[in-house]
C-alpha cells in the first residue's frame, strides 16, 4: 500500500504537475469529476473579459471579421483535431453533442441506404440513443436503432447496418472499446462508424485519421475544460465530406451565407456542418481549455491517467471496502475514470462530497471517479480513498440528508 | 428639417435616455447595427467573471444545482416571454434560431399530417427557408416549402398548408407583417403558425398569447443584446405543448434526464424542447441584456423606435440624396429599422463606416439602419444622416478600398 508520503513523492516527480497551477482549484476540495465538468483554466475569465469588452464592446458587428469570429468554429476545431489525431479541416466546433450526432447520423443513414440500422451499444449514453430514436421518427422510420452488448458489436454488424454508433469510453463504467479493431470491422462489413469521444478527447490518445474513422462527435465541457455547456465538436473524414449531406441546413453551413440566396447549397468542406450562428463567448472559453491541453504531451496524460486509476483501485482494494469494481482492472481497457458499485452509492457520494471529495453517482448504483491528469495529483487520489474509507468505516452515508436526489452528468 | 440643436433637445427629454449609460458605446461611433449585433451591456463582463470564477471555478459540477444552471433556459425564457407577450412556461432559451426552427417545424408538420406544406414568405431570412428545405429532405419529403409574396400569404393558406412560417419584421426592408390578422387567418384555415421574431423581440411590442400564436422562435444577439452568437429562444403555446412531439431528442428534453433511461420520453412542459446541454456562459450573458430591456416600458421603446425611424427618413428625404426608400414610409408598417436602396449600397456603407457610422449592407443593394431605442439617440440619427450626406455629396464611396467584400448579418 502506497503511503501518503510516497504519493507526495510521485507528485514531486510528475512532469504534468506544473499544469495544475493553470487551473482554479478550490482549497480543500479533491475534484474527481472533471469527466462531468472540467475545472476552470485561470486564463478563461481574463480572455472572456477581453473578448467581451475589447471585441464585442468596441468592434461590435465588425468583430465577425476583424477578430475572426467567423472562422473560430474551424480554428478551435483544428486545435481539437490535434488532440484526437485529426488532420486540419475535419473538425468543427458547433452546437451540442446531441445536435452534432443528429447531423452526422442523418447524413450517414442517407448515404448508406438501403441499409437502415444504426447499431449501438447497450448502455450507451442516453443522448446518443435518444437522438438515433428521434432520427428514426423524423425520417419516417427509414432507419432504426438496434443496441447490443458492447462485446458483441463486431458480430452484430451485418448487411443492414448503415452506421455503427459507439462511445469509446463508457460513461458509466469507464470501459474503453477498441477503436481500431471495431472501425476496421465496420468497414469490412460495409458500415460507416461514428465514435462519440465525450470521455476520450483530452483524456487519452485518439487516432481518428490513423484508424480511418468516418465520423466522430465529442464534448467540450469534460476533459477539454470549456465550461458548463461548452459547445461540442464534430469530425467528418475528408473523403466523406463531399458525400455527406447536411440536413440541419442552417444559414452558416451555406456555400455563400452572405449571398442570402433562397435555396440551400452546402459549403464545400467541414463548414457545411455549421448550422446557426455559433456562440463566440463559449467558443473562446473552450479555446482556453484546449490551448492548455495542447501544451501537454498526450502520452504523458495517458500515462498519468492510468497511474492515477491504478493507484485508486489499489488503495480501494487495499482498504477492503465493500465495493465491487465496475471498471476494467487493467488500464488499457479503461478511459480516465474508475467506477465502483454499491447499493448505497448515491448516499456514499453525498457523504464524500461533504468531506470535500467530489465524485459523482450514476443510476442505479455506480460511484464514478474521473481523473484529469492536468490538475489531479497522486495525493488527491490518496486523500480521496482515505475519505472514502472514513465514510464507509463510520457508515457516514447512512444519514437522512444524504437521501437520494438528482445528480448531474 | 430638424436641426441638431432640436435633436439634442429630443435627447434631453427622452425618457429612455438614461439607459444608454448601461451600455459600452465606443467613442465617436454611431451604431445603427443593433439589429445585427446588439451593443454590450456594461453589466455583462462582471457578470461573466462572477459566473466563471465564483460559480464554475468554485462550485464546479455542483453549480448545476447550487447555482440553478439547470433551470436557466426556462428562467431566461420566462423573462423573454415578458417582452413578447408570453405567459410563463412557454418560452425556452436553447440552441440557435435555426435549430429551434427545425424542432418546431418538425413537430408541427407531424401534427398537421396529411397537410404537408410549409408556407413562407418570399425573401424570408435564408435560414428559415433552408431549415424548411432540410426538414423536407430529412422527412423523406413528407413536407415541402412553398413561398409566396408576403402580401399574398393569407390568400395562399389552403387545405394543404400545415404551418405558416413567417418573420414578423423583414430583415431586408424592415416591413412588418400583421401578426394578429395573419395568425387568425391561418387558424381559420386550419394551419398552425410559427413566427420568427428575430427582428421583433426587444424592439417592439409582441403579443404572442393575445394573438393566439402557436409557435415562435427568435434571436438573442440582436435587440436582446446577448452577445455574438447568443443562444436563441423558442415559444410553444401551452395548449400545444403536450401534442407537439420533439424530434430533436437530446437528453435534457427527457422527462427524467438523470434517470439515464434507454428510451426517450419527452418532458411534460416546454423543457421537452431542450436538446443537449445548454451553454451557461451564453445564457448568463443573454440574461444581462434581457434584464436591461425588462426595465424599460415596451411602449416607450416602440414610440422612440418609430420616432428615430421617422426622423431618419425625414432627414434623408430632406437632404435629397439619391436613395430609394426600401422600408414602409408609415411607422406602423415597420419594425425598428429603415432601409434604403442604391446600386452602390455596399461601397456607401463602407464609406459611412469609415466616418464612424455603422449600418450594414444586404445584397443586392440595401443599406440597412437599425434603431435600438435603449442606446441610440436622436442626435445619432442626425449625425448619421449628416455623414451619409457628406459621403454622397463627395462621392466618397467611389474608392477602391470600398469595393465589395463579405458582410455579416
Amino acid at each position: 500500500m502506497l503511503s501518503r508520503a510516497e504519493a507526495l513523492a510521485l507528485d514531486a516527480s510528475d512532469p504534468l504537475a506544473p499544469f495544475s497551477k493553470h487551473f482554479l482549484l478550490p482549497q480543500g476540495i479533491v475534484y474527481l469529476d472533471g469527466n462531468s465538468l472540467g475545472a476552470l483554466p485561470l486564463a478563461t475569465s481574463d480572455r472572456l473579459v477581453q473578448l467581451v469588452r475589447k471585441q464585442w464592446g468596441e468592434a461590435l458587428i465588425g468583430g465577425w471579421t476583424t477578430h475572426d469570429w467567423l472562422t473560430l468554429p474551424r480554428r478551435v476545431g483544428d486545435k481539437i483535431g490535434r488532440l484526437i489525431g485529426a488532420d486540419t479541416g475535419q473538425v468543427l466546433v458547433a452546437d451540442s453533442t446531441s445536435i452534432n450526432l443528429l447531423k452526422l447520423l442523418a447524413g450517414a443513414v442517407e448515404l448508406q441506404a438501403p441499409r437502415s440500422v444504426i447499431l449501438s451499444q447497450d448502455g450507451n449514453f442516453p443522448t446518443d440513443l435518444y437522438i438515433a430514436q428521434g432520427l428514426a421518427a423524423l425520417s419516417g422510420h427509414r432507419c432504426r436503432l438496434r443496441t447490443v452488448n458492447p462485446s458483441e458489436i463486431c458480430a452484430a454488424i451485418d448487411a443492414e447496418t448503415a452506421v455503427v454508433l459507439l462511445t469509446e469510453v463508457d460513461y458509466r463504467n469507464g470501459a474503453r472499446l477498441d477503436m481500431a479493431a471495431i472501425t476496421a470491422c465496420a468497414h469490412e462489413r460495409g458500415a460507416l462508424i461514428l465514435w462519440d469521444l465525450a470521455h476520450s478527447a483530452g483524456a487519452l490518445p485518439v487516432a481518428l485519421d490513423a484508424c480511418a474513422v468516418d465520423l466522430a462527435v465529442g464534448c467540450g465541457y469534460k476533459y477539454l475544460n470549456g465550461g458548463p455547456g461548452a459547445p461540442a465538436f464534430l469530425y467528418v473524414a475528408h473523403a466523406l465530406q463531399p458525400r455527406l449531406r447536411p440536413f440541419l441546413t442552417g444559414w452558416l453551413g451555406h456555400a455563400e451565407p452572405f449571398a442570402f440566396e433562397a435555396d440551400y447549397r452546402p459549403a464545400a468542406g467541414i463548414e457545411r456542418f455549421l448550422c446557426g450562428t455559433p456562440s463566440i463567448l463559449s467558443l473562446v472559453a473552450l479555446e482556453c481549455g484546449v490551448d492548455l491541453l495542447l501544451e501537454a504531451p498526450m502520452d504523458a496524460i495517458r500515462h498519468k491517467s492510468l497511474a492515477l486509476g491504478d493507484l485508486f483501485i489499489d488503495l480501494v482494494e487495499g482498504a477492503r471496502l465493500d465495493f465491487a469494481l465496475a471498471s476494467p482492472r487493467e488500464g488499457e481497457g479503461r478511459g480516465s475514470q474508475v467506477c465502483l458499485r454499491h447499493p448505497q452509492g448515491y448516499a456514499i457520494i453525498q457523504a464524500l462530497i461533504r468531506r470535500g471529495v467530489i465524485g459523482d453517482f450514476r443510476s442505479p448504483d455506480v460511484l464514478r471517479f474521473g481523473f484529469a491528469p492536468l490538475y489531479n495529483r497522486y495525493t488527491d487520489i490518496w486523500d480521496a480513498v482515505a475519505a472514502l474509507t472514513a465514510v464507509m468505516d463510520a457508515a457516514e452515508w447512512d444519514r437522512p440528508e444524504f437521501m437520494r436526489r438528482q445528480s448531474v452528468t
